[in-house]
């Protein structure tokens, strides 16, 4: 029975300006519209959406009642690489208790954590098909997942539910949070984080220099196991971007000894 | 960024059990199957539908994918008194900031009261009508008043929206809490709590007894205004059983004296 906390007529949490809703290929065109009302009743105005089946659609418009100005401005892009391009924080979303061994957090946890990056960059929540959910290539881009702790009876939300919980989570705490100190929004050069472009842009370095190699086979399931996890490894230790130069620079010795 | 809190395996958080949500006068017969199935997925299960435009309704079933066992449950009544007659405590979900000058609190903290409250009855989370929310009758039965934080700019959730939001945040506190001891689920016949029922047999009598006065005219807007601040004080108190056995002992007594 703690005291009431007077939420009104506060200004709007600043560190929810730099946060993402990504859906992934979504197949019912009034889920976009409801998470983009979901998302706007808390404060986020950043909505991405990969693929989505239907979009434009009558039917979005009409669940996203007053948050029509979200699907107008809502970027469409092919793929979630394209839409997380620029973000230093990536967590995506899963009903799954555990996923390839990597840790599942509590969305509670999961919007700490996004918030503690927020004013490093951008940062993304991503939400996968609905039936499905994120694809196996979705989900290693994601440097965290998290789950929304459900009853073992029904333990899939609806997709606008879903965003609903997560938004409302990260509002609540950036409340508690008060505002972002200005410092914190202006570290050095050097603690400058690479974004998921930087990362993608290594990676594809890395494997067109592995696919030059002799004893290189693009069917060789090894290859595809090496790459899996020396990418994940990569993204979960969230790099700053003088640390990817400096891949790059081992990546430039290796190319000129081999090529001497 | 805190260390993951593992909340999947766990066993149900006994403290659900005695919670029920109950929705007054909805328009849309989807936004009923949406809450079912935003209740059922955070482990809550007793739904009550006070006056619904269309139910049971295909759109409803439609909405509730997984949770149609909680429509079949859900019981369908003529008014909130009938709803919470059983409840120990009831809160009222508004958008507003302040009603009558009755404090809202913010949902994290009137989930936290509801959890306490729930060991000595069943607790009801009640939410109005879609465009017009709950009637002056119907905030007056609530014991406390609860609102979801959101943005200036589009303060109004969707209906399952906000019914999820309220369910997570019940389910986010119940499993922080852990089990509930024993002993507190069983407190001595003095310190039972009056449900509404017990409070509405008062207030009928109460009000037999005032109108049976000669000087008593039913158009009297001072004796309406006496009968809301006198409920709504009741209201407030949370009155053990034996505090509304008092009050009816006085009645008793004013009772006697008046028809010596």
């Amino acid at each position: 029975m703690s005291p009431a906390m007077d939420t009104t007529n506060q200004a709007e949490p600043g560190a929810l300006a730099g946060l993402r809703v990504v859906l992934c290929r979504t197949s019912h065109a009034g889920n976009i519209g409801g998470a983009a009302r979901a998302m706007k009743v808390m404060g986020l105005s950043d909505l991405a959406l990969v693929s989505p089946r239907e979009f434009p659609s009558p039917e979005a418009t009409a669940r996203a009642t007053g948050a029509a100005d979200m699907l107008d401005r809502a970027r469409v892009v092919a793929t979630l690489d394209e839409a997380v391009a620029d973000c230093v924080w990536v967590v995506g979303f899963t009903a799954r208790d555990r996923v390839e061994g990597a840790p599942v957090v509590d969305v509670e946890d999961a919007a700490a954590e996004a918030l503690a990056w927020a004013p490093r960059g951008p940062v993304a929540f991503v939400f996968g098909n609905e039936r499905t959910g994120l694809e196996n290539t979705e989900l290693v881009t994601c440097n965290a997942l998290a789950r929304i702790p459900t009853t073992t009876s029904l333990s899939s939300l609806n997709l606008a539910a879903a965003v609903q919980v997560a938004s409302y989570e990260l509002r609540r705490q950036a409340l508690r949070r008060g505002p972002v100190p200005a410092a914190a929004t202006d570290a050095g050069d050097d603690e400058t984080l690479a974004s998921r472009q930087d990362l993608v842009a290594l990676f594809d370095r890395v494997w067109k220099e592995v696919a030059a190699s002799p004893r290189y086979r693009s069917d060789d399931q090894r290859v595809a196991l090496l790459r899996a996890r020396f990418e994940q490894l990569m993204v979960r230790a969230q790099p700053r971007r003088t640390e990817v130069r400096a891949v790059h620079g081992v990546l430039s010795w290796l190319g000129a000894a081999r090529d001497r």
